[in-house]
């Protein structure tokens, strides 16, 4: 842990201590992520859907537990380095929802399978059944991912879903699930019907693969899928069994400028991102401690939410620095904090070591983001 | 230490062992670093300036020591969190090249100013001077940071380097040494005459500051900034006594597309993103599982280096996925790895916990980047 970490520590429980925690810093509100947590697992259970939120988001082992804790069945990794990261840290229910390839590959989720209670992963060539089989000590669950039309992982249709049951059937320690179909690029779409249009089309591709699979004998329990874009889609359409969001525990600028007042953007925004105005020399705007390594660069820019700063237009400065425009009058100090709606909720706390748990203006706990960077 | 990189560590020096490094991973060319250090070092001594490394760029202690072995007078670190982990982990001679404010990072500033050999910290604002007197325990080594236009950080002209000088004058524990001034905005200008041209406007405004500051008697011997990008105009102006360039020992996509040909950009590609293809079912690219979180996003694209890939576009695809197009008849299999130009080396290398060193096919070192994310 970090110096400055390490005194942050002390700061805990203190009064006030919120306003100490040094910057930039991710910030969890933790009734706010315990309210949304209960809203999502809520909805899941009155649509008669399996939650396993998607760790991607957090990464972190103390936020998966609470998560499981509040009724998940489990959590997703994206990769086998996040999955091996919680593991290590407790986490004992994972899906990993990316497939993998080679040998090393194969028998680190091999490990996997035998160290937790309930490992799954998916596959999406007949190649990796041959590995993942080859490497197996014991049984290993597995899923076969199928493409909802964006072409990133997964089987294109119901001939290369036959191919992938057939390497599965001949390998005595894998035993298939079910299916996993993501459509990462519907999750943002503007508008409950455009979304709701998207998972539809894409329902029906899924439909048409798991109807191949069966006839051929593959035992499709579990059809797992969706995010928090599409919550009140795939609950409507009721081809998935289980659902896969994440972002909805701490939100984001993407999904609140899209998803607005739909039910699926009723959640609240538990996670900002702190920081603190170093440089006031200029008359334009003011200069703050947070830049290209405190926020995720690939999505809108970070909003302040700091009623003070509401109206103040941020840009990025730097790897270190932004920009925070001057409202006309507006009189700023060095050391003034700034709070920030984070624009792209995964990549931004892959920035950060820690996550600082809030009750009011009180620093509550220090998580670590094991799973951090844990790309590989 | 995550448990994949525990695995590869039993990899080193093993022929071959290059090409199972986990990917996403950074990989440095260990020659090629050392040569990219020794072409700097040597160019420096040419011109006569002293060389501070910026290691920002690679937050990484076994980095910067080489650096300073091979003739470096010390680091500069963006952050105070940065300068703390790599004191930590044993480098002695720090510059912050960032104003800090309040108690907090004073007092963090002084126990650094303690605890190293050679500590020097930039101030721009005369509450900053207060705040660090208070909090000295001992002597502490200021620069005045000098805004040369860009209106980051720095004092705006010399009636407010004057007043930070009236404010270090004042108390007994700092002592001033010199001035800093960065220009972050002409290190990416197209064209070695346009960044001469810029560098020469601000080094007009720089050296209005310096006179002003020795008319009233501060002593303004060391003036130190420039980066990797304006070296030759740096060296021919004449008025830094210091350089802080870091991307040249690295480089990235963002430096060889403006320097190109020019002697600042002649430094090797030493640094490069190792990524693996896991799914090939679509028919017009396969899919890395190197994405958002394995580049900087900021800048331009990664670059294939591979050469079966030289022609291959990449595009983001997602967090942890990239898509890289096939060229036509191309032959492409699951496993297959992909060597990419980093975009921007800074916040590429910020995303990963390691480095891997490697010489020829084998991996020789793994080091930690023990100041990733340090922006506190």
């Amino acid at each position: 842990m970090k110096p400055h970490l390490q005194a942050t520590e002390q700061l805990i429980a203190q009064p006030g201590s919120r306003a100490l925690i040094p910057t930039p810093a991710a910030v969890l509100d933790i009734d706010a992520f315990e309210r949304n947590v209960m809203k999502m697992q809520a909805r899941a259970k009155a649509a008669g859907l399996a939650l396993r939120p998607h760790a991607k988001s957090h990464k972190c082992s103390a936020l998966a537990l609470r998560q499981i804790e509040a009724g998940a069945v489990g959590v997703c990794c994206a990769k086998l380095a996040e999955a091996e990261a919680l593991a290590a840290a407790g986490v004992a229910q994972i899906l990993v929802t990316s497939p993998i390839t080679g040998a090393t590959q194969a028998e680190r989720a091999a490990a996997l399978a035998e160290d937790l209670a309930d490992f799954r992963i998916v596959l999406d060539h007949p190649d990796g059944a041959v590995e993942l089989g080859a490497a197996a000590q014991g049984l290993i669950q597995v899923l076969i991912d199928v493409d909802p039309g964006m072409g990133r992982t997964g089987v294109h249709d119901a001939a290369q879903a036959l191919a992938v049951w057939r390497a599965i059937q001949v390998q005595p320690n894998l035993t298939l699930l079910g299916v996993q179909c993501y459509g990462g690029n519907w999750q943002h779409m503007e508008g409950a019907n455009e979304r709701a249009a998207a998972v539809a089309d894409g329902m029906v591709r899924l439909k048409a693969v798991i109807a191949a699979l069966r006839d051929a004998g593959a035992p499709v329990g579990v059809v797992t899928g969706g995010g928090t874009g599409t919550f009140a889609a795939d609950a409507a359409q009721g081809v998935l069994t289980e659902v896969q969001p994440g972002s909805y525990a701490f939100m984001d600028r993407e999904y609140r400028d899209c998803l607005k007042a739909d039910p699926d953007g009723a959640f609240e925004q538990a996670l900002t991102i702190a920081a603190t105005v170093i440089s006031t020399n200029n008359p334009k705007w003011v200069t703050v401690d947070a830049g290209l390594k405190a926020f995720a660069t690939d999505g809108p820019l970070p909003v302040p939410l700091t009623p003070k700063f509401a109206a103040s237009a941020y840009h990025f400065f730097g790897d270190e620095h932004g920009m925070l425009m001057r409202t006309p009058g507006q009189a700023i100090e060095r050391g003034e904090r700034v709070d920030f709606v984070p624009p792209h909720i995964d990549p931004t706390l892959d920035r950060y070591e820690v996550i600082h748990l809030v009750r009011g203006d009180a620093l509550v706990e220090i998580v670590p983001i094991e799973a951090r960077g844990a790309s590989q």
